[in-house]
């Protein structure tokens, strides 16, 4: 019990940030109450920043479900986000998580056993668009299919270094890499040319969404190959994707990552 | 075509955080490389708060996988983040997700179906833990179970504020709340006395370990009830925690709202 008096000597407190909360009575209050925060903080631009920060995270762990546009006070946040180094910091990390899994998933797989398979898609996991969307607002922008669909013919996204390392990486340990994207087979030769421009030099498959898979969900549409993929004798045993209807749906691999984009939804 | 030109006229390089990268030859760096992150990013402090706040994003994306300690050079990082707005913020986001996502699925659930119902899981859900950890190192210290035990005894643990107004929204829409904690039976009484000490006045169902379900997993414990649950004749709509074995699990709530939790891990 040697903690609790000073603890129950405290009045107690956790403000949610935009509402008042009690005041602290005791000496030292366990969290910061409304009146603690620096007066910067309630002011527009930290009050921004602070709300933008809480809105990624819930786009990051899937609690904001479905959504349509960057809320507007954010527009600034994203492109910080993604300009600094806070999104090569968070892909970097999804990356060293994802390569810590795969060597003992493959050791626990063992031999003899279905072929072993990682799965990548492929906009903002293997390649990145940022300069696509550098100059079109960070995704604050409605989206442009034209402009995007020229963007992809054009075929000069590059890496994002954390991937390509990790790709590198897995292939080296004997994964077979599966490269299943939303894009469709009309872009194969400009996808193709693209993954091999910014040095992603070979691949088991490059699934594209063909005609019959027009305006089905990601999730339908992924699952199904996933399914189709595991049905030919391969273990998905790792996903790598920026977006959740990448990862969800049965089969699951064994385990998925979720690589960062606070830019825009695909369901 | 417009875009193109400037676009390709850029040195394009993404950086990871900690390696080297190209350097940027065009008028502008669409993402920022490494020579371009201000010196005092790679000295300590900084460092460690850029990849401190990397590593609990892959927390809070369940990418970090099961975890047994905040690394060594974080125990101030998730000190200052439950300390500060940050964590207060990031709850009252999850809340207004869970409210935003409710009312409509009330809707859709329709009338004479089975009771709607909303799982809370209780530590750092809907009761905070905060003063305890404050005084034991916000989680950077070994579990100590003795101790723990001795502060859930005195059941003085403070309500998650945006969690207990978000309960008592729940429960105005008409949703059946269903509270699905680790703790054990015999923890009832003093668990049953912080619920109401805190704020929450009443509950359909408060559901804790039984003899025989120790040594489960959380997640197989967990699916269980709510599957029993179900079985019941409640239809789980909404779902509640702090850790990703609250969440996952056949059944799975039609939406699973994933609370802030840096500071443990539990499978």
């Amino acid at each position: 019990m040697r903690l609790l008096p000073l603890v129950l000597a405290l009045a107690l407190a956790l403000a949610a940030a935009s509402s008042a909360a009690a005041s602290a009575s005791g000496p030292r209050s366990v969290l910061r109450t409304v009146t603690d925060v620096p007066a910067a903080v309630s002011s527009g631009e930290d009050a921004d920043a602070l709300f933008c920060d809480s809105w990624r995270l819930s786009v990051e762990t899937s609690n904001a479900g479905p959504w349509r546009a960057i809320p507007a006070r954010c527009a600034a946040f994203v492109r910080d986000y993604m300009e600094g180094p806070r999104y090569a910091s968070d892909s970097a990390v999804a990356a060293a998580d994802s390569l810590a899994f795969a060597s003992g998933a493959l050791a626990a797989a063992g031999a003899g056993a279905a072929r072993p398979a990682w799965v990548f898609d492929v906009d903002e996991t293997l390649l990145s668009n940022a300069p696509y969307y550098a100059v079109n607002g960070w995704g604050s922008q409605e989206f442009n299919e034209t402009s995007f669909d020229e963007w992809v013919d054009a075929a000069k996204a590059p890496a994002l270094p954390s991937s390509l390392k990790l790709y590198n990486e897995l292939q080296g340990l004997g994964f077979y890499v599966i490269l299943l994207t939303g894009r469709t087979e009309f872009q194969r030769n400009s996808t193709e040319a693209n993954l091999l421009f910014a040095g992603y030099q070979s691949w088991e498959k490059l699934i594209l969404r063909q005609p019959s898979d027009i305006g089905k969900t990601a999730v339908k549409y992924k699952s199904e190959r996933r399914a189709a993929t595991e049905a030919e004798g391969f273990k998905i045993l790792g996903n790598s994707g920026d977006q959740w209807s990448d990862l969800i749906g049965s089969p699951m691999a064994t385990r998925s990552f979720k690589l960062p984009n606070p830019m825009y939804f695909i369901s």
